[in-house]
């Protein structure tokens, strides 16, 4: 048997369009315009992999083995944490595409979270002019975090696109 | 050289398997028959692509910017939000193969979650008569989410499988 | 037309190679040599299919069927209730990618969270000899699980492999 050339057309253009649909998450803006940093929603094409990362916090403060600082410091750090995370496997901000943002209550907030201090870290690294691309996120409230120092935990799922040929 | 018929047919027969098998998740009950419903586990063939919703809490109630409703009504208006979500993502609520419930204590149920009231809206959009697909879910009470007239913000991972030809 | 043998081999080596990649999720370790039993990050292959279980706390104590043991014992019982689920989807612990822990405070612990109790069973069931794969993880309190009685309820992702031919 010979293989038509339109059969074989067929089955080449299948593995290109499966190709082409995995080269970039595709991300759904919030409803009405809101300005918010946050995608309402972000779908992962078939072809990418996904990558978990455990939750990450502050470090410490130099020179202060035990203190974090406040809620934006201790966003900083663990957002810079989770970008050398993501940049020693290859990967960066861009390809964050969901967001799990666990706040403990602070002390100096009147054992609130601080969503404002949240927000003003959050806003350098996600919709910004040179990292426009936004993941979809939850963030509230725990009871308690596993470090008693930490008053942020951040966990993310990026994906990774195939490579191109 | 020609392709032998077998050579042939066996790649095609792998093509066509890997869509057959995307074709549903596999939806896995409760065990001992339990009606509760969740499903124990949802599997996602790795042909679809995932589609990750930020949280969505109740729009206010009509005429009342800053009330929301109790745990039945709020999980009622996030989940209808939800659906219209995924309506706008061309999907539906059959499609949700994952769910976060973020509960927040009621003060009117003595600061504790309404599993009760959760479970009431619940029910109307999951395993019903026209809409059988449960997903895995997680449901807690967390400290306090975002925002503070909320009882509750929910997050869903939706699969879409791919287009069939 | 006659494909090529040249352009046969490679189609034939693109899907080789996807295979090959999909194999084993890449487990990315703590980093500074942490002996802590958690990976900084997954990665999973774009061909395996994806397993959401909902979350799973312990089963009651023998002859007990209102209690539940200290965070230690119902963690033991919560994976081995995971493990067993697993076992049913022809899956094993080895196969977990993502964990989210969500802990109640033990009254016993002045109401906070028993991590050591946590670990003291986490350990039996991932970084062992036998089984050393270790899921990127999350664990933190929550204000109160769905049922009472739980210090401990968990949730896991895992990746299934596609079959080898």
């Amino acid at each position: 048997m010979r293989i038509s050339t339109a059969g074989f057309l067929t089955l080449l253009a299948g593995v290109a369009l499966t190709h082409a649909a995995a080269a970039q998450p595709l991300r759904t803006p919030l409803p009405n315009g809101a300005k918010f940093p946050i995608a309402l929603a972000v779908e992962v094409p078939a072809g990418d992999s996904t990558v978990y990362l455990s939750g990450i916090g502050a470090d410490p403060l130099p020179n202060a083995p035990h203190e974090y600082g406040d809620t934006e410091t201790q966003t900083r750090s663990a957002l810079t944490k989770i970008g050398a995370t993501l940049q020693g496997l290859g990967l960066s901000y861009s390809d964050v595409v969901a967001v799990h943002v666990y706040l403990a209550g602070d002390k100096a907030k009147g054992g609130k979270l601080d969503f404002t201090g949240l927000q003003a870290a959050w806003t350098q690294f996600f919709g910004t002019k040179t990292q426009p691309d936004l993941p979809a996120r939850s963030a509230f409230q725990v009871a308690a975090l596993a470090n008693p120092g930490w008053l942020v935990e951040i966990e993310v799922i990026a994906a990774r696109p195939p490579k191109t040929q």
